[in-house]
């Protein structure tokens, strides 16, 4: 059976995330659906990480697989026709091995968060940005993200529905840089916590206000209690930008 | 009376352009109304220019008087508060003399055009830029942009509609520039004709695909008929950026 693997890209506003719902329209459930209108055949397909309802994507990835040969160009160009009118992209196809696995063979995950730093509403950002009023210190959120590199008990910074059996996790990358009004946020980790990403940059926008010193972020970390971080930062702003595979 | 200048952004995907029409809400007719809202003074503004149902701004230019003072902080924020939900932000206002007049003081403006090229349909930038299929060169797209600058008869390159007088415009600036799947071009003027960077952008974009060579874009503006130059780039992919006063 030829195995395939996509690059995915949509817009998660009117999405209720990656997964399968009873409440509304998921990425996955369009993508199946997509890939049974044009080919008739019902399949599962696996996605690299579950975006929570909102979160959009620049490079998810999936695999799945069909029972008959077909071009991966022929099931790239015919999912984007099918995908019409929900906002979902294929940006990449390409046959792979059967024992590549979206999930499990990724070995980096990188985020990008795009807040927009100023007092009036958003209009072209609406829903693609988190828009915080209060002015942010963003050289004061990057030197206090450096606190949570490298090997830590990310407890504080995961969410109570979180099913990882863990909560060590390796971060590797986590930049905070001011470009404009538009402050971007980009996390890179072998992998995350649910909800890791937006907890990190709630808390690291109470750094960027001065309402949390840099220690009180490492102190955040330190307790290993989620009740000590920051609000979650909402999803919209949230981005997964690329998956990485061997 | 107290006169306000006022620098707009919005996202024209839902506005039938900047001027009150009959066929849906206009930019103009959003902020007239919010004004009403907030201090009940029935005013009309005049804006730096009209763009087109669908072109967006990221810093139009209005202004307009009051006949009781108010901090222009104060009425910054009352516009933004009576402007929900309409895709439009006040971004900056403050006072200025009565000689001041959004569209005749102006001497320079910007405009960004942005294409996304590629073959995958967009998501996040669906309505927010123009989507080209088919490959373009941005380096020859912008060595035959220079083509354009300096004082020229742009015919060629207006609206059957436009009203200026003349056809004669001065070019400043015209620079294409690939990031990625992305390409920007950016325009400056003294002064515009209408649908002046759309046009161009069009015909730009003719060049990029290699359908015409740099000698065609010569000939197109060198004939002042409008028949000959490329179809108008979409509105959706055009942003007013800035306007420059004195």
């Amino acid at each position: 059976m030829p195995c395939y693997r996509i690059t995915i890209e949509y817009d998660g506003r009117d999405l209720v995330g990656w997964q399968r719902q009873k409440n509304g329209p998921s990425v996955q459930q369009h993508i199946e659906e997509a890939i049974f209108d044009f080919c008739g055949e019902e399949v599962r397909i696996q996605g690299a990480g579950r975006t929570d309802a909102g979160v959009h994507a620049l490079g998810q990835v999936a695999n799945f697989a069909l029972t008959s040969n077909r071009k991966p160009q022929v099931v790239m160009n015919a999912l984007n026709q099918h995908l019409k009118p929900a906002p979902i992209a294929i940006l990449e196809c390409e046959e792979v091995g059967e024992e590549f696995c979206a999930r499990f063979s990724a070995i980096k995950w990188h985020y990008l968060y795009r807040i927009i730093n100023r007092r009036a509403p958003l209009t072209v950002d609406a829903g693609l940005a988190w828009l915080v009023k209060r002015e942010l210190d963003a050289d004061a959120m990057n030197e206090a993200a450096q606190i949570l590199i490298g090997r830590h008990d990310f407890t504080s910074f995961r969410a109570a529905a979180c099913q990882a059996k863990s909560p060590m996790r390796t971060l590797e990358r986590l930049v905070v840089e001011r470009k404009g009004e538009e402050i971007q946020v980009r996390a890179s980790a072998i992998s995350f916590l649910h909800n890791q990403v937006r907890s990190m940059v709630g808390s690291l926008s109470l750094v960027g206000t001065g309402q949390w010193a840099r220690e009180d972020l490492a102190a955040a970390l330190e307790v290993k209690d989620r009740q000590r971080a920051g609000p979650n930062a909402p999803p919209y702003g949230l981005y997964l930008t690329r998956v990485d595979y061997d």
